[in-house]
C-alpha cells in the first residue's frame, strides 16, 4: 500500500522534475540560441520550485524528493528501511510521471530518449562534488523541525550548482533515470546514466560520513 | 459593506496584476527582441512581489490574491462563504483596475483587448498542471501562521511556474480574466479565458483534494 | 549631535546607493547594448542589498532608508519627530555620499549632474504607485519585531518595481535626489526630481491613510 | 590537530570557491560574449551558495568562510585566537582546493596563474567598500543564533557587491589569494593580490570600528 508520505514524495518529485524538464525546453525556446538564458532561467526555476515543494510538504514527508536523501535518512535510522524503500520507488516513479507531463506540455511525445552525450571525468567529478554538497547542506539542516531553513538551503544550492560544475549538477539518481527520457535540454543520454549515478552516490556516502564527523548529535545541541 | 480584509484584496490584487502586466510591457520594450529576457524580468518580478504582498497583506486578509485559494478556504471552512463570495469580487475588481494602472503607467490606452492567442490541450494542461501545484503549496503551507512560508513557497513556485508550462502559469482566474484587457506581452485573448479557467478549476479541486488526503489536519499536528 | 541611530541610517542608505548607481554603471558597461540585461542586473543587485541591510541595520534604527518611511513612522509616533528630522537629514547625506563613492569606484567624477529626462504623467503616475505600494508593505511589515519579514518584503517588492512601472521606481526623496549626481544609467535630471518627490509623497500618504484603515491595532492584534 | 569546526571551515570554503571560479567558468562558456550575463550567473550563484554554506555549517562552525570574519570574530573574543587561527589556515587550505577542483570539473589543468589584470586606485576603492559592508553586514547579524539572518544577509550583500564596485568584490583574502590559480574568468593576476587584500583589511577593520560604535551590545539588547 503507498502510504502518504510516499504519495507526497511521488507527487514532489513529479513536480520538481515537470519544473527541471519543462524549464528547460521553454527556455532553449525562448533564449534565442543563447545557452546561458536558458540555463539561467533552468537554474532560477529549479531553485525556485525546490524550495517551495520543501515548505509545502516538509512537514508530511520530509520532503526528499532524492534517493540520496532518503537513503541517508534510513542510514541515520530517522525513516524505517521499509519506508525508505517505498519512498525511493516512489520518488523515481514520480520523476518518470513529471517528465512526462512536461513533455506534454510542451506537445512533445510523451517519451523521447534523450541523445545529450554527458560523461567522462571532468562531468563525474561534477556529479561527485554536486552530491557531496548536496547532501552536506541537506545533513547541515536535517536536525531543524522549521522546513524555511532546508527549503532555502537547498533551493539556493542547486540554482548554484547548475553553474559550478560541468555536469550542471543532476545530484540525484532519480532525476538522472527520468531525464533519459526526454531528448530536450536537460535530457541525458540512457547509456550515461549509470556514471552519474555511480559519483552521485560516492559524493553522498562522502558527505554522509563528513557530516556526521564534523556535526555529531552532542556538539550540534551544544552549538544550537 | 466592503470589508477592510477584502480591501486588503483588492488593493492586493490590483499591485499583483500591475506587476504581471507593468513588468510584462516593460520586459517586452528593454529585452531587444529576447523573448527569453523579457521573461525572465517578468518571472522574477511576479514571484518577488507576490512574496512581499503575502508578507505585508496575510496577517490581514490571508493574502489570498486568487479566486482558486480563496473557494479552497471557503470549502476547507476557514473562511465564511458569504465572506469568500466578497474575497473573489474584490480580488476580480483589483485585478482589472490593476491592469488598467499598468496600461497608464506605460501610456497605453486604459485597456485594450488582448489578441495573444493561448488555447490548445498542451496550454490546458499546463494551466491544470501550474493550478495543482500552486494549491498544493497553498494547502501545505496554510496552517503555518507566520507568513514567511506561504510567501517564499508561493513567490518562489510562481517564478518557476511561468518557465515550467507552456502556458506560463495564469493558475489564478481573476488574473486570467484582467490580463485579457491589455494586448500587451502578458495578454490573452477574450475567447481563451474560459478554457483556461475550466483548467484552473480542476487542476485546483485535485489538489486540495490531494492535499486533503495526504495532510489530514492530525496527521499534520504529529509531524510539526 | 548625530546619533548612532541616524548614523546608521547616514551609511545604510550610502550603501543603498552606491548599489543603485554603481550596478547601474556596471551593468551598462557590462551588458553590451542590452539595456533589459542592465536593468535585471541592477533590479536584482538592489533588492537583495535592500534586504541585506535591513537584516543589519533593522534592529539598530530601523532600516528606514527612505525618508518616506522616517515621515510615516514620526506619523505614527513610532519615532519621535525630533529623531525624525535626523533620520531624513542623515538620509539624504548618505545618498549623496554613496552616489559619489560609486561614481569614484568607477573612475568617473565624483558628481555629475544627471541628463536623464525622467517626467510626464506616466512616469508621476508610475513612481505614485510605486511609492504606494512599498509604503503599504512597509506599514504592513511594520508590527512584526523581527526584521526578517520586513527585508525579504521590501528587498522582493523593489526589486519588482524596477519592472513594473515605466519610472524603474525610485519611490524615495534622498534616493531621487541623489540619482541626480550621476550623470549615467540610474541618474534623473535635476529639473525632473521635483515631480518626482511630489509624486512619492502621495502615493506615500496614500498608502498610509489606507494601511492605517485596513489594519488598525486591534485588527492585526487579533489577527496575528 | 585541525579541529572538527576548523573542518567545516575548510570544506565550506572550498565549496564556495567551486562555486565563484566554476560559475565563472561556465557563464563564460555558455554567455555567448555577454559578459553581463556571465557575471549575473556568476553573481547569483556565489549569493545562493553563500545562503545555503551558512545555513547548513553556522551553527557548526559559524561558517565564516572569510579571514576577514574570523579575525573580527577573534578581536570580539567570540573565538579564542587559537582557534581563530585554524580557521584562517583552513580557509586558505580549502580556497586553494576548491580551484582546483572548479578547474577540474571543467577540464582545465588543476592550477593556472590568472592573469586578469585588477589594480588601480578605483579597484581598491572597490574592495575598501565591498569589505566595509560584508563586515558591517556580518557583524550586525552576529547577534542572532538563528543562522537565516546571517545567510540572506550575506548571500544577498554578496550577489549585489558583485554589481556595485568596479573589483566584482572579492572582499576575502583567502577567496583573492585562491583566485589567483584559475586563469579564467574569476582570476586576479597574483601580482594584483598584495593589494586587493590590503584594501580589504582596511575596510573590514573600518566596518568593524563603526558596527561597535553603532551597536555597543547594551544598545542592540534593548532595540531587540
Amino acid at each position: 500500500m503507498l502510504s502518504r508520505r510516499a504519495a507526497a514524495e511521488c507527487v514532489g518529485t513529479a513536480l520538481l522534475l515537470a519544473t527541471v524538464v519543462g524549464s528547460g525546453i521553454m527556455g532553449e525556446r525562448l533564449a534565442g540560441g543563447s545557452v546561458g538564458l536558458a540555463l539561467l532561467a533552468n537554474s532560477i526555476a529549479t531553485g525556485a520550485v525546490l524550495a517551495a515543494l520543501i515548505l509545502a510538504l516538509g512537514p508530511i514527508s520530509g520532503a526528499h524528493l532524492n534517493p540520496l536523501v532518503s537513503v541517508a535518512a534510513g542510514w541515520h535510522g530517522e525513516v524505517a528501511w521499509r519506508e525508505t524503500c517505498g519512498y525511493v520507488a516512489a520518488q523515481v516513479v514520480g520523476a518518470v510521471v513529471g517528465v512526462v507531463i512536461a513533455n506534454l506540455m510542451f506537445e512533445l511525445p510523451a517519451v523521447s530518449l534523450a541523445t545529450h552525450a554527458r560523461h567522462g571525468p571532468a562531468q563525474w567529478l561534477s556529479e561527485f562534488v554536486a552530491s557531496f554538497g548536496l547532501l552536506l547542506v541537506v545533513r547541515g539542516c536535517s536536525r531543524s523541525a522549521e522546513p524555511m531553513r532546508a527549503a532555502l538551503a537547498v533551493g539556493g544550492y542547486i540554482a548554484a550548482a547548475y553553474w559550478f560544475t560541468s555536469s550542471t549538477s543532476f545530484a540525484n539518481p532519480a532525476v538522472t533515470l527520468a531525464r533519459a527520457l526526454s531528448d530536450t535540454f536537460a535530457g541525458i543520454r540512457p547509456a550515461d546514466v549509470p556514471g552519474f549515478a555511480l559519483a552521485q552516490l560516492a559524493g553522498a556516502a562522502a558527505a554522509v560520513a563528513f557530516a556526521h564527523w564534523i556535526a555529531p548529535p552532542h556538539v550540534v545541541r551544544a552549538a544550537e
